[in-house]
């Protein structure tokens, strides 16, 4: 057998598709030599999985269990059929297989989170020991695979579990804006006070510098004083961002009448593209990290009003993006006790 | 008033929109000091647009004249209500608004394409001369009104008319293209043979020169043949743009097992992001031109596989685009044949 580091050979069922877009893939726990074992403690189901799980069942947990068995018995992965998504997982290296054994940085033993979806990692629950249903966390005994494409973080010992994943889960965003953001720029970033917006905000801060300026948009009066209690911004407008033209009028008014070299866009709600375009200046940068974001939305609007300015798509993945995060909470204590009082 | 470059101060309702999402736009034809009032030859209605109005009026096209005009009574603007789309429209530049002249390289009597939506463009229709429902062209008398944002083409002397409308309708790509790829690089094209692949092919091969390779991928024998017949392209893949293993292998054994610098989405069929994103080197580029491309499924199936590639979305515009564009067709006959022979 042709061993792919994506993971194709184990796909079952249909033929020729990526194990995420497979309805079945292998859930065999001998491993073969470009993969690594894992021994699972626990899932972190996506919120709109367990949401969808949570309410087919009628809160019922022995039911929600009997469910996730199910699913991760017919399709070798604990991928919900409704929405498709899948979660992460936390657990120790039980095994690395001979061929990857020099390209990762693990040893057995190491406790990690993998940071590839759920909807496409082999996995096996032997017994479900407990479900959390306040943070869709399902305690289990159970063994699970990681290709060679995964990508992981070995958990850090000074800080709590939940804290370290909460801010991997939003990873991604921080560790794009330090290889967006460079010194003496402007930076827009709607949906400042949310968990990747306050992450975007302080790398902002850090990479524009003195001459710089970060801009920070929330949309109501409590976000702006958690906003301005960090110190991360040097201006904050409370504006609506499904309207452009106020957002835009905001932005020229504590930019000296410039436009933005970069927005960074982190607000979860539709028809937002327009208000990260038109305060941008010609040439700049748009780059989406929300998931609510429309890709024609975005294209149609840009060329409708002529700014010629490149818009990019987040993705969840950059290199050292993990390092990157949780160094934003170990050195600074405002953002690491949010983040423990909000969402840890 | 205070006038805006997006023309807000046309939007009638619903308040604090622009344009394109507005319900009803003024299209009273005094202009103001920052538009351009032009007289209008004709409409290229979206053929999404187009093919939605013929069925709703069974294909009469006194029943399709009425509805046009319906629209353009209730809406100020043509954007059809239910796909939301416009097109382009066709005219002589009457009239330039004092505060806009110096600002624009045109004068009365030029005739233009417009190469912004008709979705968000004021218009006044007199009477319609002729509809010719099978290139979507509709001939009127009227008038429309460009927004100081508003982006145009001065139609040359030296094609047809229909030659030109028709390569200006992708010019955002060939243009992007241009200034994406480096010497020496090695691009791969998704949808190579089509109006906006062929032009990518032909701006890739000239900016990657010699030591660059530029790879085709379409779909079948008869586009393989076309494509070949250009000379466009280092090597032609045949393979199906939905199954990213396959495109993976297939472009790994025409490019010396190395992944690419580069991949251009024009593939205009869903789900084929991933077959985009797999075949591209760490760092590298994916750049989405095709309308079908769905934001999560980039960026998702991206951080899915690990893959620290930069993925931009398509911006119809860029400086100069139309201008590229039109220079393409000069300079290459078998450019120029294939787009007269198919698209005018």
């Amino acid at each position: 057998m042709k061993l792919c580091k994506y993971g194709t050979h184990r796909v079952i069922e249909p033929k020729e598709v990526l194990p995420q877009p497979a309805n079945k893939i292998s859930n065999d726990m001998n491993i073969y030599d470009n993969e690594i074992l894992i021994d699972v403690d626990a899932l972190n189901i996506d919120s709109a999985s367990f949401t969808q799980i949570e309410k087919e069942c009628s809160g019922d947990i022995e039911k929600i269990k009997s469910r996730i068995l199910q699913i991760v018995n017919e399709k070798g992965k604990m991928q919900n059929p409704v929405t498709g998504s899948g979660g992460m997982l936390i657990g120790r290296v039980e095994k690395i297989g001979n061929s990857v054994s020099d390209k990762v940085d693990l040893k057995e033993g190491d406790k990690i989170a993998t940071l590839v979806s759920l909807s496409l990692t082999p996995l096996k629950i032997d017994e479900i020991i407990d479900i959390k249903p306040d943070i869709d966390r399902v305690e289990v005994k159970g063994k699970a695979i990681l290709f060679e494409s995964g990508i992981y973080s070995v958990l850090p010992n000074d800080m709590e579990e939940t804290l370290a994943l909460a801010a991997l889960d939003v990873a991604g965003a921080p560790a794009q804006t330090r290889k967006l953001a460079k010194k003496g720029e402007s930076v827009l970033i709607l949906g400042a006070a949310g968990k990747s917006g306050l992450l975007c905000c302080y790398e902002s801060k850090k990479a524009v510098g003195q001459n710089g300026k970060v801009i920070g948009l929330v949309r109501n009066e409590k976000s702006r004083d958690l906003l301005k209690y960090t110190g991360f911004c040097n201006e904050i407008i409370v504006a609506d961002a499904k309207n452009p033209t106020q957002v835009l009028n905001e932005v020229l008014r504590v930019n000296d009448g410039n436009e933005v070299d970069i927005a960074i866009n982190c607000v979860n709600v539709e028809n937002t593209e327009m208000s990260s375009i038109l305060p941008v200046r010609d040439e700049g940068i748009v780059y989406f990290f929300s998931m609510a974001t429309s890709f024609t939305k975005a294209a149609l609007g840009a060329e409708g009003v002529g700014k010629d300015v490149t818009m990019i798509i987040g993705n969840g993945y950059t290199k050292k993006h993990a390092d990157i995060t949780l160094e934003d909470l170990r050195e600074c204590d405002t953002l690491r006790n949010i983040f423990k009082n909000l969402y840890a």
